[in-house]
């Protein structure tokens, strides 16, 4: 067994990727502009020359074991990313064509898996067999394991509880073109959403009417929460009870020993974690009150997207010809 | 490797249990009236006599491999029923004193997960590694798999599907104790509900009109559909929707290949599958549309629970001295 693994995150903006040892130490990272290249080919071409460079400095050549790729919409089973919409070149084999250019083996998943799978190697969930990974950012992302294992389902692509329906009527337009889901209320973009409902719902005074409504961020949320703004924290209360309320429902599934949370919202601390903890016990099925643990992401918010990916890397394989010859 | 087991399904009124031989024959059953001894120990001394004799009858003296129970409530981790109201003896080790009187392996779970094994070892799941068993009785109950493994989760209660939150404002009161939970709609209790509820609401005239509110069953509702009553068809069309949107949001966490359903709802055909399959697609998030089949069980329904309890008994291990020590 080789002594590293290369982790690549692809997000809409950025392609960050270091390498990383056993114990999750990162020895080296850095970045490109996933939107600078139209052309696949020519994207790669780019992030292999800075990579190689890394490998080098560091003295890594012929020292990495796999490759794990974080990347929206991407196929644990063959591969592919397929209709990832934010990205220049949606559809394509990415595993294939990473791993022919560096001829070392790849693994990909989505983000929120990787991220389970970081947590699981190097992370909060060290030890636990059966948990719910949940990615609070600009939407809602999260991984399921079971038996230590990631469920990836029959297609690969298990895990989107994001869009779990948790306002059946009248709920808000999601991203995904559908009403009522989770990640349309609990990620930071739906806090923001929220924030400009209860400003024109409600008329006391508040912090945010001193910003264009169209400007409120959920940090701007936060910093007025902070601050003893109360309808911030009403705010705060609604996310955090619909987040609870879906992790009831979450836990009939699975029954895990813990959710573990990850993103920006997360780290707002006992403002969304207080309503959430009450919301999820007071609608939790008798037999598994008290059970499920609510515990934050250990991994550094700057390394865990490299960290999730290269936990991947420990488990690629060479590609079967079948596969590898899509 | 002996060439039978036994199966033992032990219900609220019957304990069914029979002689299973690998391709799922039933060789002989029988069955005690599980309400008949309020003390477990004359209960299991009537089991055991009634399952020697039909073991000596049938010559599987020493060829029974090892015996699994389906009950309510029952762990597969730690062998015991725990809070199961149904039953004179609501929480006891039941494998490890079942194991101790016969002097065979145990493995118990509750009665939904051991109709997935059913359907997976003997029925419509042979071949399919991740499939979600719905069982539509009374109650409703599931049983979840995922890489060909029960999902038993952190405390081995896993997979308890009726109790999703399908109506969060405004449900129905369920037995559970809380409001909304699918089990509230789509059981067969819940079926006549919604008829005394639509009677109720409505005035156009119907054949259930015929017989007193209180009396109606989801029997009643299903004959008065087959002959056309439209206020009976809007009820399944009622109970399908719910429970195909349900199906919609379990695709997410899981993305099985399949829905098995079982029980009577189930059997009432196009009555309920076709609102079913329709809700069920409407609001499927779009990269699982279309991807996941609905089937009926193919186990006879006389059969099934022997079968499925069965079915775990090829499964059943001698405890480890630390568990059976409990």
């Amino acid at each position: 067994m080789k002594p590293y693994v290369l982790g690549i995150d692809i997000g809409g903006t950025n392609t960050v990727f270091g390498i990383v040892d056993a114990r999750g130490n990162v020895i080296a990272s850095s970045s490109i502009k996933t939107q600078k290249h139209a052309n696949f080919e020519d994207y790669l071409e780019e992030l292999y020359v800075e990579a190689q460079r890394l490998i080098e400095l560091n003295d890594a050549v012929d020292k990495i074991q796999g490759i794990g790729i974080g990347a929206p919409n991407a196929n644990y089973y063959n591969g592919c990313i397929d209709n990832a919409v934010n990205l220049p070149w949606p559809s394509l084999p990415l595993a294939h064509l990473v791993s022919d250019k560096f001829g070392i083996p790849v693994a990909v998943t989505n983000d929120a898996n990787a991220a389970a799978l970081g947590e699981m190697t190097y992370g909060a969930a060290r030890g636990l067999k059966d948990f719910i990974m949940i990615t609070l950012g600009t939407g809602v992302g999260s991984g399921v394991v079971i038996n230590g294992q990631v469920v990836y389902g029959h297609d690969g692509l298990a895990g989107e509880l994001g869009h779990v329906i948790i306002k059946r009527n009248n709920g808000r337009l999601c991203g995904c073109g559908r009403t009522g889901c989770l990640e349309a209320y609990c990620s930071a973009t739906g806090v923001a959403r929220t924030a400009r409902e209860f400003l024109e719902a409600r008329s006391e005074p508040s912090l945010l009417r001193n910003m264009p409504v169209e400007d409120i961020t959920s940090k701007d949320v936060y910093d007025a929460a902070m601050q003893g703004d109360q309808l911030a924290k009403d705010i705060f209360n609604f996310t955090g009870t619909l987040l609870g309320e879906a992790m009831a429902d979450m836990m009939v599934f699975s029954s895990p020993e813990a959710f573990i949370l990850f993103g920006g919202l997360a780290k707002s601390g006992e403002l969304i974690m207080r309503p959430l903890r009450d919301a999820m016990e007071r609608n939790m099925l008798s037999m598994f009150k008290g059970k499920a643990k609510v515990i934050l992401s250990e991994l550094k918010e700057a390394d865990a997207a490299v960290l999730g990916a290269s936990a991947l890397g420990w488990e690629a394989k060479p590609m079967p010809a079948a596969v590898a010859g899509l």
